[in-house]
């Protein structure tokens, strides 16, 4: 629930106002579950606002998130709200060839080069960057590299990046993070996975 | 990342199939961002998969969540997944005249009285009580009984509650448990809500 009145206001020269269209670095970690649910939940306030959105999944994957995907396109193509790419590392991003021959280490930094390219061309008002705490807790994408692009992202673009692992750098400099933790799981309990709850 | 071979295998009696299809009980709690944003991006799987979807809206606003309301509700509208129906407390649950005459315990207890009858009849797939937990935790509704309803719920009826400070007995009941935590927030540093972001 954060409404309200802030507890600080800070001496930084900026108005209210501007303080509050400050474009967001969100970072969502942990071991537990909703990451990256939370990320799509908030995707659709970001639609309903009418932002154009960018989603970047970071895993390889056919089974994982086809539920948010077929969401967010049916959303972004229904005339309503905003508009929504969805890019995919494995089965092919978007943007170049066949990356399924691509080494995931490799994959996963081509998607980079493309969030910096859509970054300096402001091309969307909400990135999801799904799973790339991975890629910077392997080193295949520099984690000071990452901090410094966004910490020059010029306009308005909210960027928010999911993934156990985070790397402590990227916290430091986030506006919003969230841990989710997990308290149970039915895995624990000896059930597998299921259809609308996991995928 | 809840995927590949359960850690204990129980002695139920129940297949893996039976197990994995049983109805959970799912609670995101903590005072961190994301309970309800979760709880929206899992009823997009749930859309995907077609199952019928009901959302209790515990709480009273205007503002909040009008996002996630109108990308469901485009959603359940589309033609394709499942069906999306959204019950507001405060602005009069549907199924009543004017609950804004109510006062809020009562209307909370209304909004309970309404999900006992659905369950009963089987109405949804995916229940999304969105912060039951307050209503619970301030003893307007009963959380001994709400346990009990939930235990001897029939069918294939999945059950997700959100909101700070769950029930302990709830906590211990359910069979998905998630908390989010904060680690850090705009607010903390004299940033207000914006939109798209908090609504």
């Amino acid at each position: 629930m954060p409404k309200g009145q802030p507890e600080v206001v800070p001496d930084d020269g900026l108005t209210t106002r501007q303080r509050r269209n400050r474009p967001l670095l969100a970072v969502h970690t942990g071991v537990g579950k909703g990451k990256s649910t939370a990320a799509f939940g908030l995707a659709l306030r970001a639609w309903n606002q009418g932002w154009p959105i960018g989603v970047f999944q970071f895993v390889k994957s056919a089974k994982w998130k086809v539920g948010e995907e077929r969401a967010l396109r049916v959303l972004g193509d229904s005339g309503e709200g905003g508009s929504v790419d969805w890019h995919k590392m494995g089965e092919g991003w978007s943007w170049i060839q066949r990356d399924a021959e691509l080494s995931s280490e490799d994959a996963a930094r081509e998607g980079w080069e493309q969030v910096k390219r859509d970054l300096a061309a402001q091309t969307y008002q909400l990135y999801v960057l799904d799973e790339f705490a991975y890629p910077m807790h392997w080193g295949w994408v520099d984690t000071d590299e990452v901090i410094e692009v966004l910490r020059a992202r010029t306009g308005t673009q909210h960027v928010l990046i999911t993934g156990r692992n985070a790397p402590a750098e990227l916290i430091a400099t986030a506006d919003l993070v969230t841990e989710m933790h997990k308290v149970k799981h039915p895995m624990d309990a000896g059930q597998k996975g299921q259809r609308g709850i996991e995928w």
